[in-house]
Formats: structure tokens, C-alpha cells, sequence
């Protein structure tokens, strides 16, 4: 307890507002957002290098802490006390738990959006790397669940590609709004003491700031759009998993999922069950049960700081901690399922057989009508394989092995600018992150 | 690995499915479903009395478990045949996995439920007591968050109290949905094995049967129920702890909360923050972030076993672990805030002085527009005191002190039934319990 | 306009706080309240017998309306005070919009629910006819959507009664939530005019009271209440609709659904896609986003009425106009579609042959361990029949053609007690609101 | 009835499928998809000059249609036939509903986005614009609903402002997700129609194409990103309204909203409900009722189309109808509030003489403990008007007046920069649809 007067000992209560637990997984961040706040102290002439210099040490000494404290901030300044003396309490100017702590998740987050890029961007180039090797690889795709077409296996894994291309640009919207400086703004309305909040975004390797002070402590629109976007990346798998699940039935028997993906029954021993893709399946639920407990806590809320913030966080680690896994697994799972089974319903070739009598100079109606007649009266017959319907196909973006080709290069193209990109943006906050570390090197030596 | 031949040693593959976290929640109530399995296989004549007693010592010794097992079930399985030998592998007789944990996990949400109603039942309670003293502590409602009229403690603790009443029985309607056996209903269809389904249900001290074998091994509507109450309930408390941020803010300054609730702030000493209920506000948001995994993962999902209701029942830890501190940290500050604001804006009588007036023969609206006019002249005056306000007060349910005391005994008596109700509806399954654990001592003797 | 005093002519503004669209639903209701206050003001001797015939005219010849008016409440006094003169202006006494338009609610949401009631009857008792004639019409069940059993069509449908059965009890809590009369209340503590509250209840047919005030004009669980039942209901469907779509795909082909619920495409003629199971499989994703809506607009409103509540109102009526046609299609698809698909994968009898072996007298996990062996060695073999297995089946709630046929009887009984008991519950109130004709009628002569 | 053999006339089922109300929205743009296929058509060679022209001009004619069609699609079709004859039939050739419905609905929601943000640059300006007025206006700020510090109006609005450019990023990566071209992408895989796809991307002014067949016909994530923006969008206003309703509350009387979006009570003459600003409050509610529809509904369907997507389209005009008139009702209130209540606890500068006894040489927390301490003790004086404390804050984005200049000038150039880029990358498809009508007019010469 160090600004608390009101405070008890009453477990149940402090226990009830207490962020310890979820504090647990920002000790670092918050130990890198205090030690850029007191270097700013020193640059901006508030301290002197030697009191920079002790309580640098003590935050780099902080390490795991117990006893009644309301958050991790609390009990770090009242460790530095304890260790540096009064002159410890220094690391208090200027500075709000409401904006230490927004910074800090920020830099989490941050972290952890690194993270879900590049194993995304693992995920984009093994499916693609391997669209190019099913070209020919046949497939019958269904709308409805009811066979259509035939595609090939790289038109499907195409369309993956193109899914998560889409999600991409979402997720970066989102770091680039989660990657603002909130530091220095204080509880609410700044401070009082002449912080340079843009050398502080710098040393943090922030892309800009969150200019407002208001906005700095107390929005969170930075996080709920993270988890709305990790919800569509999440909505993306379920519907992949789904197609998984039914076509690696026996009732259907058109893929055969690794071994490693499959379970059985322990009653039933004939079972190949797609655990994998069941659990992948339910991911956009576990993701959109945050983003809701999100939306609901935040809908209303006064402005400024409340306490109610403090309970977004934990929302965000865990969602976080299922996307990262399912596409290690959607990635292994694309990689080594194998198309299997046979398919031999030539009405899935109806459409090209209406088309072709069309282009006689059937106007299509007419020539549908006739395909369709047949086919109800159970006289439909077909000439047309599925290895020449799909070469058939005259647009781009069909399954046509040779615009398929095409589409692969500009997917290969589209996906190394992007990363490109993404490589360029993440080494500015790493370089800046550096850069504080000398900085901080030079004050410890 | 007892059943499965496809599994693999790849790490990230076999976690992703594992359900072990979640199953460490439940390991009493899966030895407690498969000691009733056991001794219903003994009863009903598969196995002999020796043979029930080594598995009930081997179920009885089982602790915690590591190693690579799916779940729970079968980590235990494997240990029972590795202490008793192939004599063990009759456990597995006329199970599945799909029932027992169906079994197991409504004998855990029963628990937890009971727990739910005593907390409730001790708040209400308490509700009621503080009612008796405070029905002349007066208070200015609003709505609209405008004050409106003048109102008793008692009267919004007893509002208090009714909003809880309507959950509670909602709470009972999910409880007698969740105390229903599963158990014997096999992976989908039963067995052929002639177990005793209704003496099986009768030695858990379930209330009856879910029936059908489709619905014992795959729906989970009890658990979507019993959190969709749950959050009912959170939702209350959402708006009473709204309510108190509100009248104890130094803005309105009706209400002080005890000191134990409220907290300061590291850069501005004078704040008395309303913590506690700040963090009660969220967990509506919180519970129905789990309602809204448990509907998206539910919906759809093709009848019988799907591996996707594993990811279910976290949710349900993780709402009641919410919900029980919540309701005692309601009950700690109903019990100790204080009136201490003095509020002295006579327009919220303005409403009696209409009322007056009409009573004297003036059509109510005319009566009205009267005292309209003279508020927005700014020349209302009133007479009227507040206390004398709610004795106008004519109709049952209102402030008025009389009518008051009549509204706390009938919910006195209100709820004292209900918790009868409700402790005989709890003794029948902790007798039932106890029987089993006759049987099993005597087969152990 | 009536009251407002600060109301403009700017259209956008009014218009968005308006609620004249929502409350054109229930201007039957919203009269047959006001009577019922009007009769209470004459039998509690606050207007003359006179005066109550001229407003009671006036009401039942208020139709629609137009104009500048924030509701119905406000044309409809305006309209009384203009046919009536002056002395309409006692319509206000003792009244308030808020607890006129919530207990107008509640009788628009008890007819509603009547309705469903009334369907879901018709669908239940629909299922058991159909499961009577359809005990030996055999269908592979799944697990995982992998054939794990043969079970027959009676079996399948009897578990869809079986999860009706729960939620019909979930509804009817919901139904008696929302039968109580909060009418008398007032704005918010009620009224200094002793209007005899439990003669209104009694009026309108409520079962009894919502006591307090304050919640009676302010507390919408019961709507809430009511959503989270239909969506759980939604979500049985949902799962139906799922198994239906699977079935029927011509990638199962199991079931035939009938030719009125299957469409084609207009590019494909062979397609005989399910889509009013499509249809009905989106309705959990519709009533749950209502009870979305209701609970993020509901959370940590200040307690009292605010206008928020006003926009709960639509969401009850948008979700009730799915629920009902979906009852009628599920029912009429239940009882056209046809088993027609033959499957011969033997393999789903091999829990039964694992089972025979142990009952010779092996241990189950070693019987089931060898005919795993022969599954994967590809070299299995039964000579169970589909028709023989579900005759083994020997626990309750099983296909078992003959257990089944007790099983049908129960849960005809079952549903024919649950159908007197709510047609007893409905008589109730259809029997007051009839008193209330008669009285109405006195005074009008 | 045009493709449909298996369709019926009975009316529930057919009525439970049809998308005509919803079709109803998007007529217009259907027509323009219809047109521009049959352009690509005679572009393309596979229909005459005359033909085009027919079929053109029987588009052009089409209105309001009734009968039994399963949607626009059919209805339109059929009109083409029975008005040009045989040849009309040619219209469906290389096209399917799926492929068109999508492009469709894309021009459509694109329309409704350059409206959202038109009026959401109208927001902006006249939020900039009065916070140039107002930066010493000075209103108390409040963390925890607890009075803070003290800051100006015009800080307040930039802090809207700052979130509103937050949401205006995401909301253009959704618009941009949407003005992707699917046509020409048939049911599933294309057609072996050479239609040009690019040019029909341009021909309606997409900014490029979903390139995938798949992605293009069955993908709805451009839908649920958009209402996801739109709901962060909504939940930026909940918190500007709830601060209003507080900070106009007679409680706290620091604002007076405009007389246009207060009313009265019916029973209470005295009170100004802030009624505008709670309904303002509730559309986080209702978009995300939609969101968590779309959410659900989305969530595993089998990839391609599926009937289930039509169910989607409401959701989408629902939620910006809600939308649009918010974002009126929010610039009209903030253009016309008036501060007009006097705060005066000078406790809200405690921070102040913190910080000034720090910048005296004693450690922050050391100066901070003795100015808690003469508040608890009830001694504390400050000497600091809140105008000076607003000018003592030294720290960019803080309500220092001189720095919140440069505040609004950067938020200046910043918005009109966004505009102007909004403004060129509109202009780019109003371009190509007024080159579209060209080629139209040449064919209809």
C-alpha cells in the first residue's frame, strides 16, 4: 500500500479490484515504459544523471513482487522507494498509472501483433508454395453443400490466400492505431511538467502519438479493433475447418486429414475424427466472446480513466493466445492433407454443358432449360471431364490451371510487398528501441 | 495414449486439442461418475464384487496426471489397467467418453449453482435487514438520470431484492435443467449392455434423466442456460453499481461508500473512486462475453459429439469465478454505504403538488400544466417536506413507510420459501450422494 | 405536442427520439391499459362513471395517428383531451408513460409467447406421431460428423422433442417473468392516488404483481428473459437444420428433404440446395443478435426509466417474427422428409462387436482393442446387421425399437400435462381480460 | 417462377426464403450489375449490338415487381424474356445470382459509406471549428466519474475528435475491402464465358477486383469488417453521449443541451431528460446486435455460397440507418451545448500543488503524500484558478490553450488531408460509372 488511505484488508474486496494477475504479463513492458519516463526526467532536466542512474537500477532489479498492492505500478514505485530512498520518489512527477499503463499495453500488443504477422506471413507462403504444386489436383466444390463444380485443390488454397490478404490490411489498420505514444499525458489532462512527448514516442519506437491527452488515458478503440480483426482471421479458419471437417467424412471421403489431426472413439474404434479442425472451429467464437465482453464493458463508459479499463486487458491476452496456435495448426494441416477420394457425379459438369450448347447460339436460358430437363428427367449425360472444365474456365481468378498460374505470381508478388512493408515498419520501432538502450547504457555506466 | 493410433508426439498439434487444463476443474466429479459406472456394472451383474473393489481402490488413488493423454478419461482409464491389469479394461464397458463427461461436468455446474443460490440467498437476506432500517433514510430517485422524486433506502433495496427474485428463479429453471443423468447413453445411441440408467441417476442424486441418448451425450442447452441466467443477473448488478459510482461521485454526493470500496489516485490524492463497483459494472460484459462463445461455438454444429463442446465448458468456470466474489463484494457495500448527501431541490415534489392540486378537483392535466408553467417561470415553490412526500405515497409497492414494511415481510416470507424450496430440492442429491458412498464402502469393505 | 415545453420543429431530432414506428405494435395494448387505468380511477372513486364512459369512448375510437407527438401516450391524451375536453385531462392522474408502456409490454409479449406456445405444441406433438411410425426406418448417426452408429428416425426425432422439452420450461419461466402487472407505479415511486394495484393486475389477467416500483417501471429482464429463451430455442434448430443440410447434401444422401424446401441454381439445374434449412439455420445468429443488442443497451443503465429502454422494444418484436414461421417450417419439413439414402459402411457396427466380445467374457478395453486392430489392418468384418444393432441396444432413451415405444409414451404424457398446465395458465388470463369487457361494457351503457 | 421445378406454392415456406424485401434496397444497383454484364457481353462478342440494346432498355423499365420469384434476380430475368423475348435469355449467360448479388451489394454498401463519411467530415469540421471557440471554456474533467482536473470544452472536443480520426482509418480499410469487383465470378469457379473482368471492374468503378472465384462469390468479410467499424464508430458516441446525460444531469449541472434534445416527463414538469443523448447511447447496442448476427450467422458455413448469406443484408442497411442520423444528432448537440454551470472545488487542483511543490525540489511522491494529507485532514487550500491550471500544463495535447492551437491547426491539415484523399479516391468510381452510362447511351443510340 502506497497511495491508498482508504485501503483494507479485507481479502475479498482488495482482491476484487486488484490487476496483479493480469499484471503478470506486462512486468517488462512496464519496466521499459518507467525506465523511458525517467530518462525523460533526466533529458528534460527534472533529475540528475545520478538520480536517473539509481533508479534505473532498481527498475532493471524489479523483478516478480507479492504483497498488498493494488497493480504492478504501485508496487514497482514502492520498490524503487524502498531501495533508492526518498530520492526514489522522483519517479513519480509527471507521470499517471493511466498513462503508464496504456502505454505499456500498447508496446504488449505491439508485441504480440509482431507475432500473429509472421506467422500469418508463414501461413500465406506455404499455401501458396503449395497452390502450386495442386494445379491439377481435382476437387469437386460445393455452394449450398451440395456439389457444384469441379475446381483444383490450388483454386481452393487460392481462396485462402485471398481471405487472409484481406485481413491483413485490417490487422495492420490495427497496429498502426495500437502503435501510438500515449506516454506523458498524465491521469487526464497532461501535466505540468515539460515532458517531450515526442521524444518519449521516439524512444519507444511509437510510430506517432495518441495526441490528445484524454484519448491518450482512457480510449481503447486501439484493442477492441485488434480483437475485431483477430475475430475475422478467427471467422476465416472456421469456415476452412468446416469445409475440412466435411470433406474429410467418410460420408464424403474427398480429403484425408494428416494422421497427426485425427483422433478415435473410445467406443468406437473406427472413427477418424478431425479434432483439430473442430477445436480451430470454435476459435471465432472464443475470439468473438472477447471482442463482446469488450463492446459491453466499454459501451457507455463515463470518458476519462475507470476502472472497468482495467478488465479489458485480460480479454486481449487470452484471444491472442488461440489465434497464434490455430495458424501453426491450419498451416500444418494445408500442408499435409492429401485429396483422396473419388468423385464421379458428372453433374457437377452441368454448367459446362449448358454453356457450351449457349455458345452454338443457344441464348443461355434456353440451353440451361434443356440441361436442366435432362437432368430431372435422369437423361443428363456429360462428355466433359473435370481435368478440361476447369481448363475450360475463361476468367481470371478461376480455377484454370494457366490463370491459375498467373494468379499464384501476383499472390507472390502481393504477399512479398506486404511483408516487405511490414519489415520496413516493424524495424523502426526495433531500431528505437535500441536506441533507448543506449541511452539508458550510457546514464548506468 | 491408450486409444488412439493416429496420435502424433508433435507438441503443438496434440495441445491445441487437449481439454487437460479444463479437466483438472473436474477430477473429483470424473472419479466420482465413473465410481457410480463401476459399481453399476457390479450390480447389474458384468463384473464381480473383487473386480469392482481393485478398480474403486485404483479410481480412489488416482491424483493428479501428466503424460500425453486427450483428456482426463483417458489418462484415468490407462491408470487403472496399469494398477489392476487387463482385469481393468472392464471399465470401459458400456461407456464413452460422451456420456461421462456430460456426467460429470452437470454434477461440477451443479455444485457451482449451489453455491450461486446460498451466496444470493445470504445477500437477500441481508437486503431485507437493511431494508427494515432504512425506510425513512431518504434518498432522490431519477430517471432519465434527472432526480425525479423523493424515495426511501428501503424502497431501492427492495428494488434491489425483486430484481433478484425474477433471476432467481430463472437460476432454479437452469439448475433443474442441469441436474438431470446422462449417464449410460454411450457415445450416441446407449449400449447394449443393460445398464440401470435410472439407478445410475439416482446414486449421483441427479433429479431424472436427460432421456434420449442423442440429448444425454450432446447438448449442452443446460450449460448455455445456466450462463444466460447468470448473466441476468450480472446485469443487475450492473445497474446498482452504476447507480452507486453515480450517488457517491462529488459531483451528486448522495451516497458514501465505505472506505474498504473506494480508491485514490497516484496523481490526484483527492479522489475517493468507486473501485469496487467500477469492476462489478464489467462482469455483465464479462458473463455474456462467455454467452456469446458458448452460442457462436454451439450454433449449428452438426447433432451428437463434436469436439467443439470441449471448448465449452471453460467458459463456464470462468463466468461463475466471476460471479460469486461479485455477489459478496454487492452484499459488503449495500450493507455499509452511507446516506450522507443532503439534497434540497424541492422540484422533485413537483409531481405531489400536481397530484395535490388535481385532488382538489382540477382535471390532472390541467393540474399539471399549472405546476409546468410555474417551474418554467422559475416561481414553483412547494410545502411539501420530503419525508412527507413518500407518506402521500398510495400504492402498494411504493416508499410510503406503512406499505414498506408490508412489502419486506411478504418478500421475508418471499424468499424464506423459496430457500426451503430450494434446500430440499439440494438435500435430495446430497442424500442420494451419500447412498452411493454406502455402496462403495461396502464393496471396498 | 402535449407536454413538451422545449420540443422544436427540427425534424432530425425529433424523429430520432420518436418511438411512434415501434409503438404503432402496440396500440391495442396501449388502449386496453388505459381503460383498465380509467375503470380504476371510476371503481376507486376518483372520476365519475360519467366522465369514465366519455374517455373510455374516446380510447376505443382512437385509431392510428399522426403528428408531432414523441409517442402513442402523448397522441393518445391529446386526442382524449380533444374529443373530451378538459375533463379528459383525468386520464394523467395517478399515470405515468412509464408504467403504462411496460405493462402494455407485457401484454403484447404474453400474446406473443402464447403464439409460440401454441406452435411449439403443434411441432412436439407433430415429432411423436412422425418417431411412432418411424422406430424401424434406420439412419447412420454421427458423432464428430463421422458415422459412429445405426439409430433409427424415431430415435433422431425424439431427441428433438427432448431438447424442446427443455427450452418449453426455460419459455414458461420467461412467460411468467413477464406476466406480472406494473401497472399503478407511476413514473417511479408510484402515486399519491390509491389506485388499487392488484384490481388492475387482476383487470388485465397478470398473475400477480411486479411489487416495487421501481422496477416495475424500470426493470426489462423479463424481455431479456424471453430473447435469451428463443435464441436457445433458435439454437436447437440450428443444429436440425445443420443435420438436415448434411443429409440430404448428395455428397451423404441420407434424407430427402421435400420438394417445396429444396431450390436449384441458376447456373447449375442439378442443385437441390436445402435452403429453408439454410434459412432456418441463420435464426440462432438473428435472435441472438437482438439479445446482443438488449444486453449491451441494458448494461449499467442507471436505474429508473431512461429512454434507452425505448429501444429495447423493437428487438422483442424482429425476433419473435422469426421464431414463429420457423416452427412452421422445421415442423412441416420433420414431417415430409423421407429416408432414402441407402449406407452399407459396416464399420458403424463395430462398437457392437466389440461389446458381444466382452460380454463373452473378455475385458471391454481388450475386446474393443482387437477390433480396432482388425479396423486398421482393413481386415473387419460383421455380421450385425443395422436393424439387429439398434435391437441390441439395451439402456433407455436408446433406439431399441421397443424401448422406444416407451419412450414415445412418455413423453406424450409428458407434453399433454405441459399443454393442459399451459392452457390452464392462459384460460387465467383470457378469463380476466373478459371481466374486464364486462365492465368496461357497464359503463359504456 | 423461373429456374425453380421443386418450388411450391405454399405460401410460408416459399415466403420464409425470399430476399424480395430485402432485395427492395438494393434494386438500383442491381440493375446497374445487370447492365454492365450485358455491356461486358457485346464487348466481349458473345451478343449483338440490338440484342444489348434490348435487354438494356428492358433493364432500364424495370420497377417494382411482385409474383412468386425467389428474389430480384429471377424476377428480373423473367421481366427481360417475356419483354425482349427468347434473346433475352442471353442475359444469363456467364453470370449466376451468387456472383451478381455480391457486386451489388458492394456498390450499394460503398454508396452508404461515402455518406457516412460525408457526414462524418461535416462532424469534424464543426467540432475543430468550436473547439477554436472554446479553449477557455473551462469544465471540470473527471476520472472514475470522480471530478479531476480542470480542462477546456475545446480539449474535450478535440478528444472526440481524436477518436473520430481513429475510426475514420479503419472505416476507409473497410470501404476499401469493399470496392473490390466479384462480377464475372459465375456460381463458384468462374465461366467459361471470356468474360473481362477487369473491364468490368472498371466499368462500375471498383477499385480492383476479389480476384479469387471463391472469395468473390461466398466471402462476406468486407460486410462484417464495415460493421464492425461502424460499431467502434457507435461506441466512440456512446461515451461522448453518456458524459453529456451526467454532465447535464441537475445533479451536476455543468452542461445545458440545447431545448431541441431535452423533454419533459408526463408526470414530472421539472425535468430535462437528455433524450437525444440516450438513444445516441443505444446504437453501440444496436450495431453491435448486428455485428454479433453477422458474427454468427458467418461463422463455419461451408466456403461458397450458402443461402445463409442473404440473411446477412439486412443487418447491413439496419446498421446504417442507425448510423447516419446519429452522426447528425451528435454535431448538432456539441455545436449547440452550452457550458453554463459553475464548479468550484478547488480540490480538482490538488494535482497542481503537487507538481509545484515537486518543481520546488522535493520528490514527487514526498509532495504528493502532504498534499493527500491536508485533504484527508480537510486543511487543503490551493491558491490555483482552474485557468491557471490549464495554462501551467506543458505537455502537447494537454488543454493548454497556447498548445492547443497548435493542436487544432495539426487536427486541421490532418482532416482535410484525409479528405482530400477521400474526395480524389471517390471521384475515381463517380468517374467510371459516368463512363459506363456513356458506353450505355452509345448502345442504346
Amino acid at each position: 500500500m502506497l497511495y491508498r488511505k482508504w485501503g483494507t484488508d479485507k481479502d475479498f474486496v482488495a482482491s476484487y479490484t486488484s490487476s496483479n494477475e493480469s499484471d503478470r504479463e506486462i512486468i517488462e513492458e512496464v519496466k521499459t515504459v518507467m525506465k523511458a519516463h525517467v530518462i525523460e526526467l533526466y533529458l528534460s532536466g527534472y533529475i540528475k544523471k545520478d538520480t536517473a542512474k539509481k533508479i534505473l537500477q532498481a527498475i532493471n532489479s524489479f523483478r516478480e513482487y507479492t504483497g498488498n498492492y493494488e497493480d504492478i505500478h504501485e508496487a514497482m514505485e514502492d520498490y524503487i522507494i524502498k531501495l533508492v530512498g526518498e530520492e526514489g520518489g522522483w519517479v513519480g512527477l509527471g507521470r499517471s498509472r493511466n498513462d503508464h499503463v496504456s502505454t505499456a499495453l500498447r508496446l504488449k500488443m505491439r508485441d504480440y501483433l509482431v507475432n500473429v504477422f509472421e506467422v500469418l506471413y508463414s501461413l500465406r507462403i506455404s499455401i501458396l508454395e503449395r497452390a502450386e504444386k495442386t494445379t491439377e489436383v481435382i476437387i469437386p466444390v460445393y455452394t449450398h453443400f451440395q456439389p457444384a463444380q469441379p475446381t483444383s485443390l490450388a483454386h481452393y488454397l487460392l481462396y485462402v490466400d485471398e481471405e487472409l490478404d484481406s485481413v491483413w490490411d485490417q490487422l495492420f489498420t490495427s497496429l498502426r492505431l495500437v502503435n501510438r505514444s500515449p506516454l506523458g499525458s498524465g491521469a487526464i489532462v497532461g501535466t505540468n511538467v515539460k515532458l517531450n512527448r515526442k521524444r518519449e514516442a521516439e524512444m519507444l519506437g511509437f510510430e506517432g502519438l495518441v495526441y490528445n491527452t484524454i484519448s491518450a488515458t482512457a480510449s481503447r478503440l486501439d484493442l477492441i479493433s485488434t480483437i475485431s480483426s483477430l475475430t475475422l482471421l478467427m471467422l476465416i479458419f472456421s469456415r476452412i475447418a468446416e469445409d475440412l471437417i466435411l470433406l474429410s467424412s467418410s460420408f464424403v471421403g474427398i480429403i484425408k486429414l494428416p494422421d497427426s489431426h485425427v483422433s478415435t472413439s473410445s467406443l468406437m474404434p473406427q472413427k477418424r475424427n478431425a479434432v483439430t479442425m473442430e477445436i480451430l472451429r470454435t476459435k471465432a467464437g472464443e475470439c468473438f466472446g472477447h471482442l463482446s465482453s469488450l463492446v459491453t464493458i466499454y459501451k457507455a463508459l463515463p470518458s476519462g480513466y475507470n476502472l472497468d479499463l482495467q478488465e479489458l486487458n485480460r480479454h486481449y491476452w487470452e484471444c491472442v493466445k488461440h489465434v497464434i496456435p490455430s495458424i501453426y495448426v491450419i498451416k500444418d494441416v494445408l500442408e499435409k492433407m492429401e485429396v483422396t477420394g473419388r468423385f464421379d457425379d458428372k453433374s457437377i459438369t452441368a454448367t459446362d454443358v449448358a454453356e457450351d450448347l449457349a455458345l452454338t447460339g443457344i441464348p443461355y436460358r434456353k440451353a440451361y432449360m434443356e440441361v436442366a430437363n435432362k437432368i430431372r428427367a435422369g437423361t443428363f449425360k456429360s462428355e466433359i471431364s473435370f481435368k478440361s472444365s476447369i481448363e475450360k474456365k475463361a476468367v481470371i481468378g478461376s480455377p484454370n490451371p494457366e490463370l491459375i498460374k498467373t494468379e499464384i505470381e501476383l499472390k507472390k508478388e502481393n504477399i512479398e510487398l506486404k511483408w516487405k512493408n511490414f519489415r520496413e515498419y516493424k524495424s523502426q520501432f526495433i531500431d528505437k528501441i535500441s536506441e533507448l538502450k543506449v541511452i539508458e547504457d550510457d546514464i548506468l555506466q
